[in-house]
């Protein structure tokens, strides 16, 4: 049975596993102070025409939620779309390390300096938090995309208003290769205050590199990062993963296939009929289907049921990656048609 | 150059990277809800003989913050020799969930009923925190283990006194299978309420896995490891560290041969005329040497420097690994009796 | 000028002034373990018809916070109407003690079975915080109130669905004494798991009397409260002030005074055609005024503004107390009708 | 029965009272913004000789713990004597902030650049907090004061290693009228970061006045102070206090009168022949005394126990303050004359 679940249920790519392989036994500093952390560094401030400084990180929660602490004073708030995920999938992260999180309501999960307004002109004086960040992901959880004149927009408002501009890359590949897509990593260096690259959800084991772009945010970050348990101990793990993923363009080529399948997927679901929540330029997927369809359909594939839809329909999250093949979604093609035809 | 600044500067047992290939493209579930994790952990409880609830972290940090969060309420310490490594190595990492740290002087760097007493005695009232949990180490930070029988007088101690007793078991296997140990895994499953097996100072790429051996601190815990960042996306990237480890007892005969190692070199540093701060039976050593010897030695090998003695001796660490071949050894001792002789 | 901002504009009713001169210069021990708090929580306790804890603290703000710190653990979160105090006017201090707010929108500003499921259904698994306390006020920000059916509704479903009840009483005697109201102490005490009597805001220099009705929720309270800084050295002024208030059922005739003035003023304000937010049965009103009559308004008496309608009016906020004297009623209505009559 | 437990056992200087009764029917804004508060802080800071941000609080955990949480960054910690309030007496309010307390052991209970030095030496380094603030607290826990001389060296010291000196002044009325003390108003104002002199032990019913003397440290505070419940609804109460207790220095008369008293009882103790732990020159004493010395006293007179020497004496804290008649302290000498003579 294939899993259209997540981007992460695989491995990592080869190349990746030959690294550590052909490593192994060397001896380097811990902490990410080691020559291949170095050198991947170097790599993407390269591809960022950036000199951000740049930190690894396993995971995605954990880099947001040391992001924040890092960033903000104890009265000061994040601005997400409620949809975001420091808002839904991180068990209050953030709040734990004693910030709110004020949302915005946005069908395509995007924020915008019109949705972010109303928050600004609604907190004022010391009996309220004060907004001083604003969290965006991209590709964002319903798996839509900034383009380059919505990331301007937003960052020239966030200047104008202090606010900084956190950008969630966790699937930043698959919006960078989007159809379509006119943003590139220096845009983000350069418009964001600061921003991570996905490696988890794009062909790596684990791997998150975030670049502090807005020296202001620089001081202390790695105290930070060990506070929170956030510095690995091995940390030219991170450092060779991401060495892989950038020396050629893995990590865009990984990404662009992911994209692709997924877009041959959605225009087959919509050929057979089905509504779609919105149509995905990435690789996540969010169609409709009658409770019935889902059942016979799960029988065979795994995916993630999101809500029901109040007029009956189901919306389902179906996610492709790296690693998944185009027989899956033919398969998943060919079920969905086997079954539309047999009603 | 050799290092022997810590037991975590090579990559895996080779077991273990074939491990991550042989499974690399089969997908599973995300947040070690895998079959690799849920392998693992009946492993583990079947070596401990109890039943345990595991959880799989990847490093040390985190997995004390988040068990710390996560058993106590939020006027409730720790007691910490002072020199465990929450108190002085993980950047307020406790504190940062809120919680004091309270300390006990020992240069050994271990708890006993008669070092603990006196906090209890200093502590009562609503003014003060209320000393609520026992953290250990074994081996300690400086390289000592705790006999059954010591850990046996700690837990009656911590029953009668209402503590709990957490055990930080970054390097559990070399204090396991120190020369003259008789302290077992289902020891550990019996007299604590809570300890973690660490794989990243014993062979794994990274890896701790947490026995929550009360059953009353058990509930809601995969809520604060996602809280905290502690749920790893590719979870099963730690069911198959682990398994790799106990399957066959990797685990114990890495931890044995730097043990070996260690005693080895501690062994032919005391031939050489130089004293001990203490004898260690595991992977750690603590010996003092002039200032002149370590600049000398400082030349081949790498190391930790500690402190410095009032009467001008350097105390410096050592740490041998599950990798370091014996040559390595033979080598520092060699230079080590060249510096003695030239002077 | 006449100040309708709020019910906290003045100082304390004479009694209360009168009780701490005479007992100045009486000595007692600190920290509200004095006999003058003993006797205020006997006096509360015997009101209530429970045997609750009783804890005074200064302010609201400091009682919500302390409260929800101590019931929670730290993955627990609160839901509360969009309007409530805690989610808007204090700065995010349960946030700061690491609990998520969830939020329900509600024009009345009260919680029902019915708006609060959403919130329940929407929240699964280890990803996301666990609802674990309801929060509501009463008398509301908005001014209105709970019946007893609409209480003991809510008390059921949270009982049924493992959530506790905690009740914000900043306001609590405007909304025990409201016209209609069939709400009692004893309710309260029976109905919630925690809630507060408010002083501040009905005749006390300051003060808010916490009942802690579910025995589960009293453990080391007041370490909590000691850690929040909650608890006062001269703690007797508390006690003092609330034996005064609750000796002869002042508390309630202060509250019925507010409120009858409000009515007062509600009723000439509807006879002049001017409209409401809601009508409210408190001393909390919400009119809406054009933005002339507000500038004409303001040269003679004091108030909050609210919100703008999107229609052009402006809705703003005037509060009665317990020292509202009858003829700055009179006089804002005069005020009023003579701004309608010049237009 | 008289007792010398502490200086809050009474109500306030009858001015106090009175300025509350004259005032008390005024209307006037709440939280601090009142002609009251204003004019104390115009008074305090015309005291101080300084430009001051001046803050009022209810109490002094609640100021160090708002100070500390404005004050530092998640990874930074604060350096206190061991007998120092946050470290003990404070049920871990600090470390309830985030930050870790790294302690200073000190016989006189004060810090000087010679014991802090080890604490820098110690910490370097991501693994470890950062020291950040120096707290201290003048009278010292165990009634000892700094000298000009002391606190310019201390203060130059911070500068010079990058520590804010923070300064908490529960008790600074009795610091600075000790008989020989040096220090003055416009001297702490120029020596410190931050520091607060309080009322509640000298006079008031309540209220600490927090000054902040460093620029750098005066963004958003009251953001601070709201977030953890320390702005006082009728913040007038405050302002009123400190007016009447600046307006003709009354707080320095009561704090001489307190140290006068305590003076004599001290010296009649010492000439009964009694140990004393130290010599103080404030309201707080520390004689030691037999265990059966103690329990005939305490027959006629309350105190604190403080802790038991080895060599079988018991230390205790008698308090005075500016409401201790002088027959309490004859008649407690005499006691203790007889209690001499009768063994």
């Amino acid at each position: 049975m294939h899993s259209f679940k997540n981007d992460y249920s695989e491995g990592a790519h080869p190349r990746i596993l030959k690294a550590l392989e052909e490593t192994n036994l060397k001896q380097t500093d811990g902490y990410g102070l080691d020559p291949y952390c170095r050198a991947a560094a170097d790599l993407l401030r390269a591809r960022m025409e950036s000199d951000a400084e740049i930190h690894f990180f396993v995971g995605g929660t954990q880099a947001n939620l040391t992001a924040l602490a890092a960033f903000l004073r104890p009265h000061e708030a994040a601005i997400s779309p409620s949809t975001g995920h420091i808002n839904v999938h991180e068990t209050g992260a953030v709040e734990a390390t004693g910030h709110k999180v004020l949302t915005v309501p946005a069908k395509d999960g995007k924020l915008t300096p019109k949705n972010i307004l109303p928050i600004l002109r609604g907190h004022s004086g010391e009996h309220m938090v004060r907004p001083r960040l604003v969290y965006i992901s991209d590709s964002t959880e319903v798996g839509t995309v900034y383009t380059k004149g919505e990331l301007e927009a937003l960052s020239r408002f966030c200047k104008e208003t202090g606010l900084y501009l956190y950008l969630d890359g966790a699937r930043l590949g698959s919006a960078l290769t989007a159809p379509g897509s006119d943003l590139t990593l220096p845009d983000l260096a350069r418009l964001t205050d600061a921003f991570y690259v996905g490696g988890t959800k794009n062909g790596a084991l684990f791997g998150e590199a975030m670049a502090v772009c807005n020296p202001a945010l620089r001081e202390d970050f790695r105290f930070l990062m060990k506070q929170r348990g956030a510095i690995l101990a091995k940390g030219r793990l991170l450092g060779l993963q991401f060495e892989a993923l950038f020396r050629d363009d893995l990590y865009f080529e990984l990404a662009r296939h992911a994209n692709r399948l997924a877009a041959r997927l959605q225009d087959g679901i919509a050929e057979l009929g089905y509504p779609l929540y919105l149509s995905s330029p990435t690789n996540q997927l969010f169609p409709l289907f009658p409770e019935e369809t889902l059942s016979r359909l799960s029988e065979e594939f795994s995916f993630e049921t999101m809500w029901a839809e109040e007029n009956g329909g189901i919306c389902i999250r179906l996610v492709t990656s790296w690693a998944t093949p185009e027989s899956a979604v033919d398969a998943c093609l060919k079920t969905l048609k086997a079954i539309r035809d047999s009603n």
